[in-house]
């Protein structure tokens, strides 16, 4: 049986050799792990925004997989590393909210402090926590090590929740979670949140189009699309909507 | 035996979680697969750049290779996804003419559309195909599923030619394909092509040494040389030839 | 028993097929190969700035770990191809210093210089040595053939010191050796040089704040820890410490 799959997910850039470390510590003690980039270009220290590219790729890992997340201003502070187990998947990081939008609506089986100085690098670092405590928890996972000979259990966790629409006198508020490589708006509205017709204004910008995808539209084209993270995303067919519309996360637009 | 390399070829960048979600199917569906990242920095719906790219690098992984190349600006509309095979070597992705600079001279032993509802996520997104239908694709391949199961036959492609070098009265011009990381200048112009010696000219700029390798140059001095990819390249020894002759991808230059 | 495994630094960027095809030539030689990519954002041609970078992720790496490292701007020169062995690790590229900081207190076992053409692409290009002499003997290193066999025993390396800090009348002097992806400023300053309290200078900004954490701090505040590298680091909480103080590679700090 192959050992379950470690993915990493940070703020650390890739120009440094912060992800290099880490691997390496996941490979010694977890030799032939396999691992999953799933981005390390979270904006710096952006809690909320980690935790949203997070929950977007938890449906495409399978059973089993550990996810390695560290976004986490709070490093050597009192904020405590932690192990959580949780529809059938694990995460080891920060106890600072990076974890709620993955967390919200599956059961929370089990959350360690990762407090087991055998299960960590020695004389750990207080900057560094991913190469130090979380590289090494995640790789002893994988080996099979069960989550609770790591520490001791906790009952809470941090909460933070990624902001939902809201209603207002003159419709429902969303705003952008993200702005992908393309410039394409990702919005907090869900298709559940979608009227027809469609009538969704930012300032003076006014979008009446929902497309199923960007080559229906014309060259250029301000559209609306429901996509594949199953968010209303804003995009310009072959453009960048973001540059367009001047947009960055926290941008609001309104349904009215 | 291992199972065969898959190389990934994109223009989704590095920054969100598209990759890291691709490979997270891959793995689900063919646990332990082999993946290595050609590039994801692909400019947006650059499909020619794409095309040379991939090109690039078919020579340096060994037969049996399947190459997973996402360039996509038709996506969710009627281009055909399709696996291909040639060469001994196998390509998934969107029938747009990616591929085309890759088949070239190579003999096509199948085309296949990617039809097989059993062999693409369930509901597959119609922005996302890269993640839904390609990836899955590949990954049934790489476990050892035939290609001809994964669709039905097709018997034509999308062809588009990388562009080459013509005559005109003053002599063969070329472009520019590509320019790499440090700048050089990657041309259409081929080592065929050359006449000694040489008399190559981008605007009012000349230049006339040839040269093996960067370092025979003078610091700073302007040179053209066979490049990794037998590509005539223009480079600046330990400078940027980009930033120091303006020039673009299309960017033409003169022998004379 | 799993190969050893190979790590990749280099200044290749990802935006080019060069890292893919070096992965891609030690897949095809050595299956399975496991690789860890330190990073590809070398600042161009900087061999000290990569010397500085290979050594922060050697202590993380396991016995027995190929480092391939190619920072090369004599590629195709006379400068020679290596492997060299030292402190149970092994280490591949170009001899023009870059591995001078790694083999610093360690003592050198072996020195081969890399003329086996059994061991190399055929045609090697000149000027992409990283693919087709590097990959290629990093891949049969780990595959078990012994060093000696890839070439011809030297007794010699050059070798090109990491600055190290100074003393001048008014105090000790150090450099900022490393910018990383957050703004930290790592200087050239030890936990050996630090005296209590600290009083360190850049220009007329004054720091005399030794903190343990970068939480420790007010939001904004400049500070100076020991960073995860073991160097004196210049950090803004939550900000940009090289943006804040228009410092570069090279900017001088002083103990006064």
């Amino acid at each position: 049986m192959k050992p379950p799959i470690i993915t990493l997910l940070t703020d650390f850039g890739t120009q440094d050799t912060y992800v290099g470390a880490m691997k390496g510590v996941i490979q010694g003690i977890c030799p032939g792990a396999r691992m999953v980039d799933l981005t390390h270009e979270v904006p710096a220290q952006a809690v909320i925004a980690g935790a949203f590219l997070l929950k977007t790729a938890l449906d495409y890992l399978p059973k089993g997989t550990i996810h390695l997340a560290v976004v986490d201003p709070g490093v050597g502070s009192a904020r405590k590393p932690v192990v959580l187990k949780a529809g059938g998947q694990t995460f080891v990081g920060p106890d600072n909210g990076l974890f709620t939008a993955a967390l919200k609506g599956r059961k929370i089986a089990e959350i360690i402090e990762l407090t087991g100085e055998k299960y960590r690098l020695k004389n750990p670092s207080s900057t560094f926590h991913g190469r130090d405590i979380f590289a090494p928890a995640a790789a002893y996972l994988a080996k099979g090590v069960p989550a609770a000979r790591l520490g001791k259990k906790l009952s809470n966790l941090i909460w933070r929740e990624i902001p939902v629409p809201f209603k207002t006198p003159k419709g429902l508020v969303g705003q952008v979670l993200w702005i992908d490589h393309f410039g394409n708006l990702v919005t907090n509205f869900e298709a559940s949140h979608l009227k027809k017709p469609l009538r969704l204004k930012m300032g003076k910008t006014v979008i009446l189009n929902l497309h199923e995808h960007y080559a229906q539209a014309k060259k250029g084209e301000l559209i609306a699309l429901i996509g594949s993270f199953g968010n209303l995303e804003i995009s310009v067919n072959g453009g960048n909507a973001a540059q367009r519309l001047g947009a960055t996360i926290g941008t609001t637009f309104l349904f009215f």
